[in-house]
C-alpha cells in the first residue's frame, strides 16, 4: 500500500515535472533527462511509468483536462448562464496564471511537434457553445445577439488571452478578464439581467464589494 | 546583374519554403535539408544565403514584418478610424489564411524553441492601440468605452483567430471575422458613426451591395 502510494506520487512529480519543462522549451526540445531530474528520481523510474515522451505528454494533457473540468463544472454554479461563463473565464485564466499543468495542456494543443489525442482548445469551445445555448434558452442572452457569435468571440479572445499570457501574465490578470466583460456584457446581456451580473466574476478577489458592471466609469 | 538576380530570387525560394516547414513542423524539428531541397537548391546554395537556422527564422520574420506593415499601412486609407482597424483585422485574417510568411512569421513569435529578436503580435498590439487612439481623440469610439479596454478584446480575439486558424482555417474566414465586428461595432461606435462603419470591410468580396451593420438579423 505504501509502495502503490509512493509509485503515484512519483508519477505525479514526473507529470509536474514534465508540465514546467514542456511549459518553457516547448514538447520537441524537452528533456527526459531534465524532467526527471527535475521531479528528484531517476531515468529508470521515468521510463518505468512511461514508455516516451509522448505518454508523458499524454498524461499531462489528461491532467489538464480534469482541471479544465473542474474549472467549467464550477462555472455552473449560478443560475444566469451568462455569469457561469464569466466565472469560468476567470477561474480559467487564473488557472493559466497559477497552474503550469493546466498551462502546458493548453499549449501542447497547439505543439506542431506533438500530435496528441486531446485539444483542450476545442473542449474549452464546446463548454462555451453549450453554457451561451443555455443563456440563449433561459433568455439572459439578448435576442439581437446570436449566441453563436458570442462564442466566436468569447472563445478566441480567451485563447488569446492564454496564448499572450504565456510571454506577459498581464493578459490574464484579473483586471483584464474584468475589463473584458466590462466591454461585452452591456452588448449581450438582456436588459432585465445585466444590472445583476458581475463582470469581475462571483468568486473574484475583489467579488464582495464591487461595482455592478452598469456603473463603471471611463478610465484615467 | 543577372546573377545578383538569380541569388534574390533564391534567397527568395529559401525564405518560403522555411515559412513552409516551420508552419507544418515548427522551428525545433524543421530540417535544413527538407528545406532546401523543398526550395530546388542545395545544402550548400542555403548555407550561402544562411549561416544557421535561426538566420532562416529571422529572415522568414523580417520578410512577415514586411507584410503585416502592408496590411496596416492599408488599414489606415479610411478617414473614419474604427473602419481602419476593421479593414486591417479582415486584411490580417486574408494573409494568415493565404500567406504562409506571414502564418510562420506570428507562429514564430510563439515558438518556445525560437527566441527571436521580433514578436508581430506586439507589433500588431502596438498598431490596435494607435488607431484606437486616434478613433477616440476623433470621436468615432464612443465615450462611454475606455480605449484601452477594446484594444485588448481585439488584440486577444485576433490572435485566438490566428492561433485557431492554425488548425482550423473557419477561424480565419470573412464571415467569422464580420460575425465579430457584428457583435462588436456596435457597443464601441458613437451613434452618428455606427450606421456609416462596415462589419464585413470596405475590401472585403460583397463590400458592394454589404448591409450595415445596424441592420443585421438574428442568423437561422
Amino acid at each position: 500500500m505504501a509502495k502503490q502510494e509512493r509509485a503515484l506520487r512519483t508519477r505525479e512529480a514526473l507529470v509536474n515535472s514534465a508540465a514546467e519543462v514542456f511549459d518553457c522549451e516547448g514538447f520537441s526540445v524537452a528533456s527526459l533527462t531534465t524532467i526527471s531530474s527535475r521531479a528528484g528520481v531517476s531515468n529508470g523510474a521515468l521510463h518505468f511509468h512511461f514508455a516516451s515522451k509522448a505518454a508523458l505528454a499524454d498524461a499531462v494533457e489528461e491532467a489538464a483536462e480534469r482541471r479544465l473540468d473542474q474549472v467549467t463544472q464550477r462555472g455552473t454554479e449560478d443560475p444566469n448562464a451568462l455569469q457561469c461563463l464569466v466565472d469560468a473565464t476567470h477561474d480559467l485564466a487564473r488557472g493559466l496564471r497559477e497552474d503550469v499543468v493546466l498551462r502546458a495542456g493548453f499549449c501542447l494543443s497547439s505543439d506542431q511537434s506533438y500530435a496528441g489525442e486531446r485539444d483542450l482548445r476545442v473542449e474549452w469551445r464546446r463548454w462555451v457553445e453549450g453554457v451561451l445555448k443555455r443563456a440563449d434558452g433561459d433568455g439572459t442572452l439578448t435576442e439581437s445577439v446570436p449566441a453563436q457569435d458570442v462564442m466566436l468571440a468569447v472563445v478566441a479572445a480567451t485563447v488569446g488571452f492564454e496564448v499572450l499570457g504565456a510571454r506577459d501574465a498581464t493578459w490574464l490578470s484579473y483586471r483584464t478578464l474584468t475589463r473584458f466583460w466590462q466591454l461585452l456584457l452591456p452588448r449581450l446581456a438582456a436588459p432585465a439581467t445585466l444590472d445583476t451580473l458581475r463582470a469581475e466574476g462571483v468568486h473574484g478577489p475583489r467579488a464582495g464589494n464591487a461595482a455592478r458592471i452598469g456603473h463603471q466609469g471611463r478610465e484615467p
